[in-house]
Formats: C-alpha cells, sequence, structure tokens
C-alpha cells in the first residue's frame, strides 16, 4: 500500500508538471508577447517553482535536481505548447486547459503534503502551507516575472479548493493512515471538483473587497 | 544574561510577527481588492518571509518550520485585520499601525542581527545585511505579490533606520558583548525612534532621484 | 591546470560582480526614482541575487556568506556608481555598460555551469539551468523589485547567448575536460560575442509574438 502511494505521488507530480507548463505557455501568450526563451522559462518555473520553495523550506534535496525528468518533461511539454499554440487557440480547447491547471493545482497540493507530512516537520501546519506553496508557487512567481496580476488579487476561487484538499488530506493522515491510497484520491478528487465547479459556475470568493 | 536575551529575543520576534501580519492586511485592502484567503497568505508572507529568506541563506531550519507558534499567531493575526477591519479604518489607528510597523521592523531587524551573529558567518556584514533582510524580505514580496510599488522605490525613511540599528547591534556585539541584553533595547529604541521621526515629521531619504 | 580554473573562475565572477552593481544602479536610476539606499540593495541583489540561489538550490554554503569580498565589492560598485552618475550618463558610456553587463552574464554563466558540474548534480541539464539562473536570476529579481519589465517580456537577444554559452560550456566538460581552462574562455567569448552582436546590430530573438 506505501508502495501504491509513492507510484500515485510519482504520476501525480509528472502530471501537474505537464498540466503546469502547458497552461503557464498558452495563458501568457494570450496575454502578453514573449519569445520562445521567454515562455520555456516560464512554464519551467511554473512547473517546479512551488515545489523548489518547499524543499528549500524543508532542506532536502530540490525534487528536479534529483530526478531531472521533471525537467525534461516541463521544458518538453513548454516548447511544446509554445510551438504548436494554434491547436489551443479555439475556445474549447482553452476551456480544457484550465480545468488541467486546476487538476494539476489539486496533485502538487496532495502530492506535496504526503511529502512534507512523511518529513514529520511542523505537523499538521506545515504540510498543509507547503502543500499549497507547491500547488500556487510556481504560478505566483511565473506572474510576478511576467508582469500580470497574480491570483491572490484576483477574484476567482483558485487556491481555497487546494487548502481544503490538503487540509482534508492530513486528517486522512493523522486519523486513517491505513486508507492513505484511496484517502489521497478521495482528496484529490473533492478538491478538483470544487475547482471544477468555481470554473463551470465562475464562482468567486465571497467578501472579495473593493477598494474604498 | 543570556537567557535573558532568548527570552527578549522571542518575545521581539512574535511582537513583530503580530505587528506585521496586521500591518500588511490593513494596507493591502486599503490599497487593492483582496479576498480573505489572499489577505491571509499575504499577511503571513509579510510576517515570517524576510526570517525565511535569512534561515535559508545561512541554512538553518527555518524558525516556523521548528516553531509552529509564528504561524499560528501571523495567521491569526492576519484573520482578525481582515475580520474586524472597520475598527482599523479610522485615521488615527490608522497612524497607530504605521508606528507599529516600523517598531516590527527594528524589532525584526535587531532580533536577526543577534541570531546571525550567533551563528559567527559572515561578520559583521552578514548579520547585518540578514538583520535588514529579516526586516523588510517580507514587505518585498508581499508588494510584488499584491503588484504594489516595493518600498525600495518609494522616498520614505523605512529601511535606513533598520539598517543603522542593524549596524549599531553589530558594533555592541563585538565590543561590548557583556551588555548585550540592554545594548539590544538601547539599538531598539534608536532605530524605531528615528522611524518613529520619520513618520511624525514626513522625512524622506536625501538625493532621491527623479526620472530623467 | 586546474588551479588556473580556479583563480580564472574566481576573477570572473568578481568581474561579473563589479559589471553587475553598476549597470544595475545605472539603469534603474535612469529609468525610476531611487535613493541611494534603494539603489545599492538593488545592485547588491543584481550582483548576487542569481548565485544565492543557485547556492541554495544545490545546498551549498552561500558563496557571499563564505567570502565576505563580494558584498564589499557589489556594495562599493554601487555606491560608486550613484554618486559619480555623471561620469555614467553621456551615450557612449552608457552604451559600454551594455556590452560590460553583457560580459559580466557570459562570465557568471560560465563561471557557475563549472561549479555546479563539480558537484556532480543532475548533469547535463542541472549546470545549465544554475547557470543560466546565476546569470539571469539577479537582474530578475531586481526588475521585479524596482516594477521594470523583466527581461523574459523584452525581444532582446540577452539570455539565449548566456544559454548556448552554458551549454556548450557542459559539451566541453563532458568530452575534453582535459581543455577546461581554454574551453571555457572559448566559451565566453562565443557568448559574449553573440551578445555584443545583438547590443550592436540590435538583434531580437524571433518569433517574438506580439498579443493577440
Amino acid at each position: 500500500m506505501d508502495m501504491d502511494w509513492h507510484r500515485l505521488s510519482d504520476v501525480l507530480a509528472m502530471a501537474a508538471t505537464v498540466a503546469f507548463a502547458v497552461t503557464a505557455v498558452l495563458a501568457i501568450r494570450a496575454d502578453r508577447p514573449v519569445d520562445i526563451f521567454g515562455a520555456t522559462v516560464l512554464g519551467l518555473i511554473t512547473a517546479v517553482g512551488g515545489g523548489t520553495i518547499r524543499d528549500v523550506v524543508v532542506d532536502v534535496p530540490v525534487f528536479w535536481v534529483q530526478d531531472l525528468s521533471y525537467v525534461w518533461v516541463a521544458v518538453g511539454a513548454s516548447l511544446a505548447a509554445f510551438v504548436v499554440r494554434s491547436v489551443f487557440s479555439q475556445r474549447h480547447i482553452a476551456s480544457l486547459m484550465d480545468y488541467l491547471d486546476g487538476f494539476g493545482a489539486a496533485m502538487f497540493g496532495i502530492q506535496a503534503t504526503g511529502k512534507v507530512w512523511d518529513l514529520g516537520m511542523g505537523l499538521p501546519a506545515v504540510p498543509v502551507i507547503l502543500g499549497v506553496t507547491t500547488a500556487i508557487g510556481g504560478g505566483l512567481i511565473r506572474d510576478m516575472l511576467a508582469g500580470r496580476t497574480t491570483l491572490l488579487m484576483r477574484p476567482e476561487l483558485y487556491a481555497v479548493p487546494v487548502l481544503l484538499g490538503c487540509i482534508l488530506f492530513t486528517l486522512v493522515l493523522a486519523y486513517f493512515p491505513e486508507h492513505r491510497f484511496y484517502g489521497s484520491l478521495l482528496c484529490l478528487l473533492l478538491s478538483f471538483g470544487l475547482r471544477a465547479a468555481a470554473i463551470h459556475w465562475k464562482l468567486q470568493m465571497p467578501g472579495f473587497t473593493q477598494t474604498k
């Protein structure tokens, strides 16, 4: 069962890497002028930036230095997204990308929460904080580098589903550690389900304040 | 006496945490639309961001991973500031917040200078650099994430009082280590006193250049 | 021969430090209002920021904590550039600064690629990624802090010459390690030569897209 979790964890992280790199490149291209170098750097940073912060904060080897496949996959996906952009420019594909990006965020959050939990550091708050950091950190760095408004200042319901998924997963890890594998899938589904509902119904955070 | 310093150091860091979280949330809300999640993340980053950079650079365990109370206090203060904002919206309270924020910066600077000095790394420049980093780093990250002009590009006298306080404290640590406790209080008062004077008389940095 | 490389590596890094600090301060002053404190902080961050990210990611002691001379040189060069700005305001000097900055980027890239290669981490991609990070990371942080458009979103040919130089140097290190010293000089010349051509003929990246 533990083996299953580790395999699932790797699959989650790799799928999220592809999702983040592709959606980052497409979102930036639709928004700002950028060349193939800049787009690839931003795709790579979006995909590995959050996990890099996580690994540095808990002082473990940075995951993509240990396993180059994350780098190759992120660079490959970024280059592919930059080159074959016309495929993605249609409305339906762009919408699919939003869901894929939300799925990536949910996956990174759950996977990172599990990784930090296993290190036993600062339970239960640090796994949740670094789960959310892994999911949104790369996108925050990307938006600052690209001069875009970061998601912290946008009303869309993006990070809170990740936060809830990570909190729920720490409850699984604390009280039902023997159900870790299926518990992670359940948290993933709930987290992504909430995000998908937010995309579909254009849900916004309540209490989003306007400047006085 | 050494015990006294450590207790004082903890009290300084915790008080600065509250000051930074509260003033960050209030300053952002007055300036930009933000929801309770974004405000709390920005409050937390403002409070712990600078110290996180410090700990990563000197490669010691990150303080809030070791001691979760910084996280709970920063999150609690941020949430409280977001919810009870009407109390703080009046002019007098807003002004008080400026002083509290300056006090937080002075405290973080002195406390971090002492922490890095004790590690014996890169004396005397690194304790000063990381003292200033601890005091202003979180605010710089907050402003970049929120799309605001960072304090490095504003003419107000904010970081220089912190810099002077940290330099002065390294002189105490180098030449009067036996007076560390009262020396730190003196440096704190001088540093905060200069900042308070800057707030009261709206002092600006000399030589602040306009674009040609 | 190995001794030669280490001496060359130190000289490259120090020369690049001066180049980056001076050009950062001059570029910001020409663009935005800033005081002597803000300018010096931005000069220091430009000079040491990229290498700091590199050292933190590979988890070795941060170079300027180990060797304060980088800090003193960067701070001194920044202060000097701020004070004697009138010397540099003429057109010819400003142009010279562009070349110097490009030379600094090429030097930092080659030097960092060699440093990470020697650590044997994630060959061959990680030395290249961290070579480019060392060369452009400080400038990216500077531009975000100063509220300027980062080079990732500008069409000029700046980072790609560095990338090509770093890739070429990993080929030297992999296949001709006995020619490391002269190989590094050759890569440096090719990398800087391409950048110099880009400055002289105002070359831009092909495929730089405009917003739709």
